[in-house]
């Protein structure tokens, strides 16, 4: 087979690639002002299932974008997520983003009271006293001790982005955080990542930016 | 609704996830040694696609195995695939995890020849002359250039990964890797990502190791 390829400079690629993406969703009917978040999902997964499964809390994108402008920083569950977000642009705004799952004192709290080190790696982020969003891309057990601190009144984030991946009480997580009172982009079911987790935040950046918004 | 949580203990989880999988995957034929790896991708997804999509060329995880217990190191095109693949465990074989595309030099060396930083990344990684495997998450034309290298007689790898998303020339780089002479593990189609590749080294990590084996 003759492998053709397609003659799209560096700097277009990315642009390319959301055209393609819009092309194929056609008629598809997406809810005001979440396209960009969902197009990027898709983006970073070249899954369209993206189109159905992300759910918004009511104005989400609008209250995270203020929070982000007001300077609040992103707390994942992983390295991965971490890395993946953009840090640069987030830190124009006065945010950071912070990752506590491989720290000793968390591995050290989990240990003691039997749980994953993503529970612990929670409290220790609730207890910063910080404006925060939550960008959960792994750990179904994450969501839900955010779950608990909401409804125990010690934790008031400006967004929970949950989007953890897998089989074992990733969609029953997911459903609680729905039923918090609390601003959530979330990925229903199964499906989600910390490349997906990375790239919500990256969207809402980019939309800051108002630049990338394809 | 009201959300009822699976009691899975923390170290369980992983395992019962497994179980899960391998009882969606049902009676479908995966290819002998393979099964692994197709599992951790579905795992670290949730997408039951890579039970179609991933091809392997004769041998490439045995091959692979070998080269990762004799010392080889993982060169990927991401920082999100570099902070997901199991530096520790890798290490004790006397491997490395390397990723250049943020380099100074890599940046400089794009911009001069009109290429991406992908592709600039690969040429500084081949000068290396280690023994080296190849994990591709991000970028096509990263791929591109290792077919165009080995092609030129320039590098000779253990082992591509060839697990780039999207929309660009993504499914034309990875027919290219099959097309080469050289070992490999491709996520044929658009899916893939930093993810997938970091997960598919952990899975050949953890076959030598013979544990989280399930």
């Amino acid at each position: 087979m003759k492998v053709e390829l397609e003659n799209v400079k560096p700097m277009d690629i990315e642009k390319r690639s959301f055209e393609i993406i819009t092309e194929e969703l056609g008629d598809k009917k997406l809810v005001p002002g979440t396209e960009l978040i969902v197009k990027r999902c898709i983006h970073t997964s070249a899954d369209f299932d993206y189109a159905e499964n992300l759910c918004f809390s009511e104005n989400a994108v609008e209250k995270a974008i203020a929070a982000i402008k007001d300077g609040a920083c992103i707390v994942t569950d992983t390295h991965m997520a971490e890395s993946g977000i953009n840090k640069r642009v987030l830190s124009r705004y006065g945010g950071e983003v912070f990752c506590f799952i491989s720290d000793e004192d968390v591995a050290a709290t989990a240990k003691a009271n039997g749980t994953t080190r993503a529970t612990a790696s929670m409290d220790k982020a609730a207890a910063m006293g910080k404006k925060l969003i939550f960008a959960i891309g792994n750990a179904p057990t994450a969501l839900v001790r955010l779950y608990e601190l909401i409804e125990d009144g010690k934790l008031d984030p400006e967004l929970i982005i949950g989007v953890p991946v897998g089989f074992v009480n990733v969609v029953q997580s997911k459903e609680l955080i729905m039923q918090a009172d609390v601003p959530y982009i979330v990925a229903r079911g199964r499906k989600g990542g910390s490349n997906v987790a990375a790239c919500i935040c990256n969207a809402l950046l980019y939309m800051i930016d108002n630049n990338r918004g394809y």
